[in-house]
């Protein structure tokens, strides 16, 4: 099959690979009608973690072609949505929602799902099969559940967006977008959108924002305090990863607000006597994309929500180069890939 | 009146100071009946914060002897019980629950409670009067109510300590022992005391631990995942407010999992991917006193907790000296001076 393969940073190549095959009786085979390019992709191709001929890719939908022995809550056939982590869904931790961080987890990434195939381990507790085969114009919002909505919403639900709330959300990419998704969904009153990108503001209007904040750092800070009467949002998230982002969102929120913080940090240190004088709840990491799977594709699959919207870019998988290209230089939001 | 200043570090004294008097309308003065050596005065004490002839002490119980004219909650006469914030309790701030950050607040500490009377700034919101005049014997529980008590409750309450919930409890000094006290109140199923003092560990059991652990850090750490399954605990408290008490409050928490930490912090920096990583909850701060200081006092009035078991030293006011010796040198778990 064809696949994805980052030889090394900014060396993005389309090679053939081994065709997956079940290894372990849990595991499912799925044929992948679309992939996508994360900004978390974006570290490794920019040099900021160590990358040598690694498969890519973690976000994917498609249809079921092998199962193995013990698989039983998916069959051929199967349109199916799953998470970057995969899960059991049955041990303790992802019993209490926190399949991302299962006792068997494996993260998909290291399988490189920007590709024609992919083995999905814990097939039973990782897939999610929609209520039928989707129409074409549901693909692209099926496949943002996979990642960056379950992302953006697990940092709503972090940062405990809400009715009566106003929410902050730093980082206009596909995550803090659908962040804001998120929050409109789960009923907050306001939700500010820190972006100084037209285009992105214009969706995060669409996509339920009630007022844009262009400032950053300090001066974003001062301008969430002037709007929420100098004591900071109820909730703010995080979808950056950065110290200043970091930073931004802690000192954005009032005391005894949350933090729901999902960019994957990168030379982020907190100092123990600033939070402590904030008073902030803080929450996040990799988020348990699973819990919110089924709830989310009845969403889409009710056209209640859009969330592919994020993808303002469409490119075939052998021109994946092109994609990172166009995302790193932010030409492009999010890039979907079919396959 | 007769006071503790503390000139430098080790260098307590008990002084003549001037009487306070009500400066603003929502002042009230109170005549101090008990005072008592937090310890967050060893910072200072210890040389670890910068003191320079500062008044001392933050923790009080006493009666009103006189009150600013708009103060309509408390009288003339009534037993009250503060916190170490005062607040107006009416703020939006307030009004969420987070009185230790109302808009208006004081920090008491910079008044000084180890004294025969204080000052108590915004008295209607701070303040809380006991039903009647207490017994005796109550008194070392009420003044417990005042910091040590509604901290240890506040970091339960902020490790979401429950029932079902297995919580473990960094810190043996007076706030961990009544987070102790605190988890079990709030229907814990299994709490474990991290203590190597007998004494404390004594205490820790009587106010409901149902484990020790003696192992510190990493250690401790594995031997708390030991007990759990290889998960770590569903709750911990943190009521140190070291580096190595923070790695180990969050490395013994499991993901989805909550940290409560109400050490002040010293030196503690947190490492934004390690966060990610962990995947838990973390707040604390200053705990919001006044929130529960009704509740609390109506715990203790119906004599169903006996917090003040804390105190191990009683000594007069003029022997403060001889207090701060005996907590620095942990001779003493928490001292209570009578005025």
């Amino acid at each position: 099959m064809r696949g994805v393969i980052m030889h090394a940073p900014g060396d993005v190549r389309v090679e053939d690979r081994d065709d997956p095959t079940i290894l372990e009786p849990t595991d499912a085979i799925v044929r992948l009608t679309a992939s996508c390019i994360c900004g978390s992709d974006l570290w490794p191709y920019r040099g900021a973690e160590p990358v040598d001929h690694a498969p890519m890719g973690h976000e994917y939908v498609g249809v079921v072609t092998e199962i193995g022995a013990d698989v039983k809550n998916v069959k051929v056939g199967d349109f199916v949505v799953g998470s970057f982590w995969s899960s059991d869904n049955t041990c303790e931790i992802c019993q209490a929602g926190y399949q991302s961080y299962c006792v068997h987890r494996t993260l998909m990434g290291t399988l490189g799902t920007q590709a024609e195939f992919a083995r999905i381990p814990l097939a039973d507790g990782t897939l999610v099969a929609t209520p039928g085969q989707p129409d074409a114009e549901l693909i692209p919002s099926l496949l943002a559940a996979s990642d960056v909505l379950g992302t953006g919403w697990f940092a709503a639900v972090a940062a405990e967006a809400g009715p009566g709330k106003t929410v902050a959300v730093v980082g206009d990419g596909a995550v803090g977008l659908l962040g804001i998704l998120a929050a409109r969904e789960l009923g907050a009153e306001r939700i500010i959108a820190m972006s100084r990108h037209a285009d992105r503001q214009a969706l995060a209007r669409e996509f339920g924002a009630t007022d844009i904040v262009e400032e950053r750092g300090e001066e974003g800070v001062a301008r969430i305090k002037e709007l929420t009467g100098g004591l900071g949002a109820h909730s703010v998230i995080e979808a950056v990863g950065t110290q200043e982002a970091m930073h931004q969102a802690i000192r954005a929120t009032r005391a005894g607000g949350h933090v729901g913080f999902v960019g994957v940090s990168h030379d982020v240190s907190l100092d123990g006597l600033e939070l402590f004088g904030a008073g902030i709840h803080l929450h996040g990491g990799a988020a348990p994309v699973r819990q919110y799977l089924p709830q989310l594709i009845q969403l889409i699959w009710d056209r209640r929500i859009d969330p592919g919207k994020v993808f303002d870019l469409t490119l075939p998988l052998e021109d994946a180069a092109e994609g990172y290209k166009a995302m790193d230089a932010r030409r492009a939001t999010k890039v979907l890939l079919t396959v």
